[in-house]
């Protein structure tokens, strides 16, 4: 439906508010979303405050008018889309870096700025933030909150979440909110910094954070290491991470993957799985990466390149290349939605034999890389998805991967959250009273269901179809 | 008010139901509780499942009874006595170690577990559950959830709830959900486990536990350095965290404490401020104690004794005996509600002054010391509590350090939570809109205010007046 949105024009924004076409269609999708199931907002509203955040969201919760925070639009989930017209919220002006507090190895940003230019302004100091997923260049911090995001470093850093000390939120009814502390811990009320993060601007819009910073390491070292086969390669990591070894990055990629990024970056590698290693440290890097090798060494380790600097970027390249190699590998296949499973380590060698298993099964190619040291795994299930039938097929198989995974004790989604993509998963992995005591939460901290609706939790009583 | 509680004889249970005086007696209070204060429950009732608890409180919440849960009573706030008699629901016989999968540094435990049972149970896996605080002899897993604690540990390891993968909660209604997740990392649906975490039974029964764990170290090396002056001491411990020393502990006692510490062990020391510090790795110790230890000589330290195994624990017994020191420091002065301030760790200085000064203003011996590497400092103010005006003096002292701290951007407690205790600090840390919030989730999750109630949130409309 189409929203009377012109209450707006009475409010006194620092920001800007626009019905251009191209904003519309700007703040419809996401890097997930497919254009066909595209809703366009009734109008954007370019945030400049958290003054502005909270005029427009306490406006529309009186007139009923439905608001869907935007940010850089990277979700892969349709996490920030809107799926019913209303007000696109775009947070992406609010990107100030407010204060450094080196003394304390914290920073307060607001939620609008880039991953990357945190890390820009901390240079200087010697700090950084350390869980910063690989998407640091182009996706917000505000969005990587709302999402639970995580990523390479995970394995040793943690999640962004880990690294949230303090939120400023703007709740559905105009209050605003600091939730968490500038402490270092605190056991004072209800955890709400942690309910909103992976939340997803359905319970409430972020307009600052404080983040808690580390050291640059001294040491960066890393590189590539070869496995005759999958299953040696998953259980030297497997091995590597109940061992202790000390790895900032540990990343897989199969054989089919190999045989992809290797085409697209036209470099002369063995199609063999190959596991991509990042040592951070102060003292003593020899002796950890000695360690990993001597693990390695115990699965049939083919061999390991380590390097520092450009020659170690230069390891890394086809690892950085899959999504590119994937989308660049046929002309008439596209990749889908990205897989985003996570399964206890244990379980992980069983979870790519799967993958295995449903890309002969269903016959589509199915490459598969990801996070190895959480047990997170990103797949593509490549096929031709103009095509209904095809695409019917394909997202049955990527479909039964997540089920799979869930049987496995996982996740649907390690690190891109739910968004609309994934709604249909819920019930399988959390059950109904979960989902009734989630579905208890949005309706007391949003009664009239004006943040971000249509989000994560199914509707009652349907089942969603999802993507 | 008393409940009638026969509906439970009607429930079949695998625990028992007990109306015996010296259970109601034991339930009545905890660790921070003054007997004068303390209620005592109508029934206990000692579960021995999960069903037993999904049963109690289904059949409660349908009479409109409390049921407050209990675990070990080593609570320092009242987070698990009756306020409103009722039921005690205590937790402390289920506790199973249901499973240990040592190649996902995974354990499930039955929340009335004591924490060094954990680790008992990990010894031979080569494992342990590091966040584990001081109290770990005496807690249950469930209740250090329950309360958001940390301990020693927390500077190198984080917290508790960092360590905790999924939950099997209780909900009011009876309804059993597991929140989190096996896998290492999930942006699936609301974190309802990290909103249940240090929500103190308020909001559900935590049940179940599955732990991450951690490979033990295979050095461990520490002692005590001694400083001559506060001011040393703590820019020596802020210098250090900043510069990124890996400790796995580092704790300050200010020199009354030192004082009244050597005192009390019969020991020969100076009455100087000391810092206590123990390291943990694989590889490299001693070129990390070298590292802390050119720091601390940028602070004029005075000497640093570092040792192993026994020799270590004899450097350290002057600061494990700090509570049994304050308690016996005068036959007729008590050491009252201790304080638990965190604040940003540059602040951590001024926190300290403050205290000093306080004590001086009110004129009673505060001894301090705590988690310096988190900035979490503990205090007694000294004083008799049976004398009214006295009492009533030495809590505004107690209060005026707590109201400073959350000036100083820091918070009420790091690590013993809210319980009744420190409600009326409450307003001040959080504002009136995040308290409406965690009031709204509260009645969404808990709508007839069966569990734990007059817990946590203050009391709408009322000033609490707490301890």
């Amino acid at each position: 439906m189409e929203y009377d949105c012109s209450f707006l024009t009475n409010l006194e924004l620092d920001g800007e508010v626009s019905q251009g076409h191209s904003d519309l269609e700007n703040h419809a999708g996401d890097f997930g979303t497919r254009e066909a199931d595209e809703t366009e907002p009734d109008v954007v509203v370019f945030a400049e405050s958290t003054a502005d955040v909270a005029a427009v969201v306490k406006a529309a919760n009186d007139h009923g008018v439905p608001v869907t925070p935007y940010a850089a639009g990277t979700g892969l989930e349709g996490n920030a889309t809107p799926v019913d017209r209303g007000i696109s919220l775009d947070t992406t002006r609010m990107d100030a870096v407010r204060e450094i507090r080196p003394d304390d190895l914290q920073i307060d940003v607001e939620a609008g700025i880039i991953g990357d230019e945190v890390n820009e302004a901390l240079e200087r100091y010697g700090l950084f933030f350390p869980p910063l997923p690989s998407s640091g260049a182009i996706s917000t911090i505000g969005g990587m909150i709302a999402t639970d995001a995580s990523g390479q470093r995970t394995v040793k850093y943690g999640e962004v979440a880990d690294w949230i000390l303090e939120l400023e939120v703007v709740l559905a009814d105009g209050s605003v909110i600091e939730a968490g502390s500038k402490a270092a811990k605190t056991s004072s009320g209800y955890n709400l910094k942690e309910l909103l993060i992976g939340s997803e601007g359905t319970l409430g819009i972020i307009t600052r954070a404080t983040l808690e910073l580390a050291g640059r390491p001294e040491q960066i070292k890393g590189g590539r290491a070869v496995f005759p086969t999958l299953n040696n390669a998953t259980e030297a990591i497997s091995d590597a991470i109940t061992s202790g070894v000390d790895v900032a990055k540990i990343e897989l990629i199969d054989d089919q993957t190999a045989m992809l990024a290797n085409e697209y970056a036209d470099v002369d590698l063995p199609k063999q799985p190959m596991v991509f290693v990042e040592f951070h440290a102060n003292h003593g890097i020899a002796e950890e990466i000695d360690f990993c090798r001597t693990i390695f060494e115990g699965h049939d380790l083919d061999r390991m390149e380590i390097a520092s600097g450009e020659e170690m970027e230069r390891l890394w390249q086809v690892r950085k290349d899959i999504t590119y190699a994937a989308e660049e590998h046929s002309p008439d296949l596209d990749i889908g939605p990205p897989g985003d499973v996570t399964v206890p380590i244990s379980r992980y060698p069983e979870m790519i034999a799967e993958v295995v298993t449903v890309a002969k099964e269903y016959d589509f190619f199915i490459p598969c890389f990801g996070h190895a040291g959480d047990g997170n795994l990103h797949y593509f299930v490549l096929a031709d998805y103009d095509n209904p039938e095809e695409a019917a097929r394909a997202r049955e198989a990527y479909a039964e991967l997540i089920e799979r995974a869930i049987e496995l004790d996982g996740t649907a989604t390690g690190e891109h959250g739910i968004g609309i993509g994934k709604q249909k998963f819920m019930e399988q992995e959390h059950g109904t009273a979960a989902i009734d005591a989630m579905r208890a939460i949005k309706r007391a901290l949003d009664p009239k269901g004006t943040l971000n609706p249509g989000k994560i939790i199914p509707s009652e009583g349907s089942v969603e179809d999802g993507q």
